[in-house]
């Protein structure tokens, strides 16, 4: 008799963005002429750079031939991609480029990183969250039922709202696994330095890891923030982290990340014996991985080309430039925002304190906008609501002047 | 502090692969003028057909425009070519689009599909084995500690062999996940339809799942050889189907396979209660998986073309040939063959009873070729060889000629 297993059970129905799609259907079925603009989903507009664009069909190419064709890649990725994310992504940092597994995608490896860790560990993230970490974490067994507001029994949630600035505290209990991302999704703002030097002096006491989700750091436009964990003095000895080049270089669909998994880092078996994580994590992506698609990683490695890193900023600048006018048109009305100044996501507080899937129903009936409601990111995101700095200028300029429309009214 | 996932210390310590790689590699160093011909990792050599470039290089140039930009896909894969698969690898058979689920490749699904399984089942798999399915169950706790055949304790092995003409038994204990792959790697043998039935029945009265690989199964060549699970009367409430488009077409390093979950399948609760499979994997891709590259897909897609499916064939056949050739110059010299007819995989009897790595050793130092030893893929391996048919002509005539030269001597 097959047993399945009984954690999925526990998850809520709705993961956040079908329910939104749902929603969003029913308005546009009942209202085909609504000319709706989304800025939910953090999902790239812009095409393709033109380097990247270059070097997969120069990739595609050489599959054409004999004397170049590849087969099977190394499953950690191939040494082009991984040296070349070495030196620019970590210059000056202590980061070898064999520390680096290119993945096709920082969702998946954020999921599949809980293989190698065992069921007994506490988890603590930020609250509101990237549901990918809570959900892979429910559906591993270390959360009990999850009560209506949607916090699981068992993971330590650590507010970040306004009240504290956004900035996490460090947890009044001992956990094993901290999930940090920054600049974070979905607040858009980012960590100090000396707030990610508490975490790491404190993961370093408890003997904890930090899983640092850094799939946004391209998007940091101030002087002084930090871009990797590994900037962090200790960090070698407690930190993963998770890089992506979807947002980066608009690879949501082409699929490709990586992840740094530091050759001092170390966990502790059931016995109380040391053990270093990055053994594991080859194994487990050498048994359960293939490595990313050869013609993806010689697009990815082409994003550091000297053309390639100039067209890849000039996108960024391009969402950045949305973002800034997002903050600006809401400001003007009145609205507390948050977060777009390095990161492409606003992250505002909702008008006359409605609750965040209220304001997402009102936003989308009367102004045919589309936004992501904070409390789908988890209970402290309620009364907040996220907006995506990734779309065309004129969606952004319109969708501006619609909200100005509706809430100034 | 962190625990790690103690199960991961029970692998042993030499995946196949590798440790023939440390051995090549020892000897290449060794003897820098020996031309080795490696006949061992089942990794494609013809580079890939017209049509399959020409849907890649379109896709490239879509993701160059703002009109045909695509960013996230769905986790499932793309319609046009779920709906392709669902057209022509499932004719005749009750196999829709949306019990496809599109990935990058057959091992991390055949891997990832253990997440939705309970610890407690009990797994049984043929003997020899594609590595795999067992170093994953190992992985996820299922198994205890390995005996030195490389048993794992908890594990149930169904020896095929020779002496029972390569066909499972059916096991006289009771099981709950069964792997079957055909055409088989590594023996390159193939099921008949009474005996697939036979393990769809009794999976039918047990209520067990039978994970069913199908990797191998556009290089049969003899009619009347099941290409599907779901060609067995019942299968579609006791299987799930695995498929890639790696040796099929090409796409070792390009990544693309997919997962047949009927909707008829269901697992148990630990309380004994009835639920579908087929929303948990849709489920565990959503959280843990974000679509194949867009590039790849199309390139997928076009194997279903009429040039596509010409060209593939072609292909096949040229590698068909390669085994046809190696089971002859095999035979001719006294080796006892199986497999080569319908998968690309010759599977041999060690001449004068040596033990598979030694024979893997003397091949390599007297006639410079590569194998796979039989006892890598399990204990009932032990004595056999795997030689794999994908390779040039050249190469394929050359070491037909050695085996020749250093078995006849």
């Amino acid at each position: 008799m097959a047993q399945i297993n009984d954690h999925y059970l526990k998850l809520k129905a709705g993961y956040l963005f079908p329910e939104i799609g749902r929603r969003v259907s029913a308005f546009c079925e009942a209202n085909p002429d609504a000319q709706v603009i989304k800025l939910g989903i953090g999902d790239v507009t812009e095409p393709l750079a033109p380097a990247i664009l270059e070097a997969m069909h120069q990739a595609v190419d050489e599959m054409s031939q004999h004397s170049s064709f590849r087969g099977y890649g190394p499953e950690q990725g191939y040494d082009f991609l991984r040296e070349a994310i070495a030196e620019h992504d970590y210059q000056g940092l202590d980061v070898s480029a064999d520390e680096i597994f290119v993945s096709d995608g920082s969702k998946c490896d954020s999921g599949n990183i809980l293989d190698i860790f065992g069921p007994d560990n506490v988890v603590a993230v930020t609250d509101p969250v990237y549901p990918v970490y809570v959900d892979t974490n429910v559906m591993a067994g270390r959360t009990g039922e999850a009560d209506d507001a949607g916090r699981y029994a068992g993971l330590v949630y650590i507010p970040v709202t306004a009240e504290n600035d956004f900035t996490p505290a460090l947890p009044d209990q001992d956990v094993d696994l901290i999930y940090l991302c920054y600049p974070n999704n979905p607040t858009g703002t980012v960590a100090s330095r000396e707030t990610l030097q508490s975490w790491v002096s404190y993961a370093q006491e408890r003997n904890a890891v930090i899983l640092y989700d850094a799939a946004y750091e391209s998007f940091i436009t101030e002087s002084g923030v930090p871009h990797s964990i590994f900037e962090i003095e200790g960090a070698r000895e407690v930190a993963i982290e998770f890089r992506s080049f979807s947002k980066k270089a608009g690879f949501t669909g082409v699929r490709c990340g990586f992840t740094v998994v530091p050759k001092d880092l170390q966990g502790k078996t059931s016995c109380g014996k040391n053990e270093a994580i990055h053994p594991l994590w080859n194994r487990r992506q050498s048994t359960k991985f293939n490595g990313a698609s050869f013609i993806v990683q010689r697009g990815a490695a082409a994003v550091y080309s000297e053309a390639g890193q100039e067209q890849v900023k000039n996108t960024i600048d391009f969402y950045m430039e949305n973002a800034r006018l997002l903050r600006a048109g809401l400001e003007a009305i009145g609205i507390r925002v948050y977060g777009g100044v390095n990161a492409p996501y606003v992250w505002l507080k909702t008008p006359g304190n409605a609750t965040s899937w209220d304001f997402f129903d009102d936003l989308l009936t009367k102004a045919h906008l589309v936004g992501t409601p904070g409390s789908g990111f988890g209970a402290s995101g309620e009364g907040y609501f996220r907006l995506s700095a990734f779309n065309s200028r004129q969606n952004v300029e319109e969708a501006v002047k619609r909200f100005q429309g509706v809430v100034a009214s």
